[in-house]
């Protein structure tokens, strides 16, 4: 690119309590270039820029900027909306450089998951096909810490934090209560990665300590194996402290949500429905006897920024600021990854593996 | 009583972020009055009275009783346990006051709700009967905010600003996701009384902010209104994120968890069970077409310490702090009560009413 040019910043799937903080560090450093000029928003991620629904958000204030370092889930508005492939969803992706060159857009800032890295590559490709100068970057998120490459994610952190400080404060009120409601299960999210039910292990201090089991969708769960769980710990403290994944699944790997068998049975013979805390509610309380309750965190777990971690929100933002970098450098299509010594975590949560 | 004596501290009830607050300032308070030796503990409530399970809490560590103030839960262990009269239990009640007798103990504090300034007040009744030297002072303390004569209760100012806080980040994660995950619910705790519910709308700064409806157990709630009011925020704002107690009642005083009318049947006419974010969740998604969740704070509200209030923290020790020293100013049976001014709260929440 000779001269300035527009960059676009769009955010992509669940929010998490730091995207905002990526977000505030792609345009406060996208503003510092002399090479960019405006930074547009696109409402709503891909929609957004599908629809033309753009603003621009660094003719907002200063101090509105900066306060989206510290604002849970997505300022900019985020979607789901999984584009297919370029042969498939062409005209998409067509439409998405339409709008583009109709603002003079040439640097797009995506960030999101697995998916959006995918999208953005997809644009890029077809970009560089159709000799429209464009520069990609992904900015990795996701409160699941799955995603490819990078040690660990911007997002994952807070929620670690914050399901890992949930555990020790239910599990109290577990302890203090144990003559009357035994046994508490806290469910989390992560569909298919255990990251945040692990995380919920860490403020653990001794073996009476919640959580005193975790269930992730990783291990191959059965109710017989829950039920003998229950009743050793039930026995040895008098009391049981549950966290489960959102996405437990059977050894064949179907979710246990959609489980079909006995013990997937009220005590009428009807299928338990709903998800992972009710049925194992449900289980406990048939097969083991002791009265059990559950917690259901849901959205409130990926975007708590009353507690979110500073490490994180700091992650998140200096994502942003490489990912302005690199372009400005003229790096291309190259999702920013974060790098880190994984041993003195697993060494915490070793006992429950 | 002259010469010194003991005392005892119990805890009653469903934990919250401050009964160990209250409890400190008992325990704190107590060891300051030249009238009373040690502070036992009575492990699990009057359970560990009946059961003489008791602990000299005084002979604790100065710092290890100084953080009870900021341990949420309750430490010495509660119980739900509900003496019936004195004719229907009389056994009981005398066991309580041979345990106090064997252990020298003539003050009796009891954080709880009703339930258990009924049992204190039972206690000191037979105490008078049978010539026995008792003071007993009750403690206010329940998340519900619906004991008597008090104008709040200790353990509330807490889980309202952690649900508030809670109802407006949810809120803004389901404003980022509005075009997939349209309507939200968070159930919170109050089976008879909305305080907890209302509170959530406590952060809500413009019309626009979550909660857009809150439904509290004393309004005579229908699926009718709830489809109806769905579909007028859905129309104005594209999302719905409400707020509903967990004692939501039908207009015949029956509880919506147990409805078996037509909105309680899912499209296979299977009837509806969980609780009242499972079913408003479903209801809404048959009913009005937009994609639902669901959150559960459950026991994690009550036990917030992370993001508890101070006021809160303060005025819970401050009780335990007034109970011991209108004992030693010679009252008995009198629990303590907080004044204040209603009237700023009432405005915030008329648009809810």
């Amino acid at each position: 690119m000779s001269g300035k040019a527009n960059a676009i910043v769009a955010q992509s799937g669940g929010p998490t309590a730091v995207i905002n903080s990526s977000a505030c560090g792609v345009i406060q450093e996208a503003m510092k270039s002399d090479k960019i000029d405006k930074v547009f928003g696109a409402t709503n991620g891909i929609l957004g820029v599908l629809q033309e629904e753009l603003f621009d958000i660094s003719a907002e204030s200063v101090e509105a900027i900066d306060a989206l370092k510290r604002t849970p889930a997505a300022a900019i508005g985020s979607c789901r909306y999984k584009l297919k492939s370029l042969e498939e969803s062409r005209a998409d992706y067509e439409r998405i450089l339409e709008v583009f060159k109709s603002h003079d857009i040439h640097y797009f800032f995506y960030a999101g998951g697995n998916d959006s890295m995918d999208t953005a590559d997809k644009v890029n490709k077809l970009a560089a096909d159709t000799g429209y100068d464009l520069v990609c970057m992904g900015v990795p998120k996701t409160v699941d810490n799955d995603l490819a490459f990078t040690d660990h994610c911007p997002g994952y952190g807070s929620v670690a934090k914050y399901v890992a400080c949930c555990a020790a404060e239910a599990g109290k009120d577990t302890e203090a209560l144990y003559t009357r409601d035994t046994c508490t299960i806290l469910e989390v999210m992560g569909r298919n990665a255990g990251w945040i039910a692990a995380a919920a292990g860490l403020a653990a201090v001794s073996e009476e300590d919640a959580p005193h089991l975790i269930y992730m969708p990783e291990t191959n769960f059965t109710f017989e194996k829950l039920v003998a769980d229950v009743k050793e710990v039930y026995k040895r403290l008098g009391r049981v402290f549950i966290v489960a994944g959102e996405g437990l699944r059977d050894k064949d790997g179907n979710y246990i949500t959609a489980a079909t068998g006995e013990f997937a049975k009220d005590s009428f013979g009807h299928v338990q429905l709903g998800g992972v805390g009710e049925i194992l509610n449900a289980v406990i309380e048939k097969e083991v006897g002791i009265k059990a309750r559950f917690n259901k965190l849901g959205t409130n777990q990926r975007c708590a920024m009353h507690f979110a971690s500073l490490t994180d929100v700091n992650e998140a933002y200096m994502c942003g600021q490489e990912a302005v970098k690199a372009a400005m450098a003229g790096e291309n299509g190259v999702p920013v990854f974060m790098r880190f010594d994984r041993k003195p975590l697993e060494k915490k949560l070793a006992k429950y593996l």
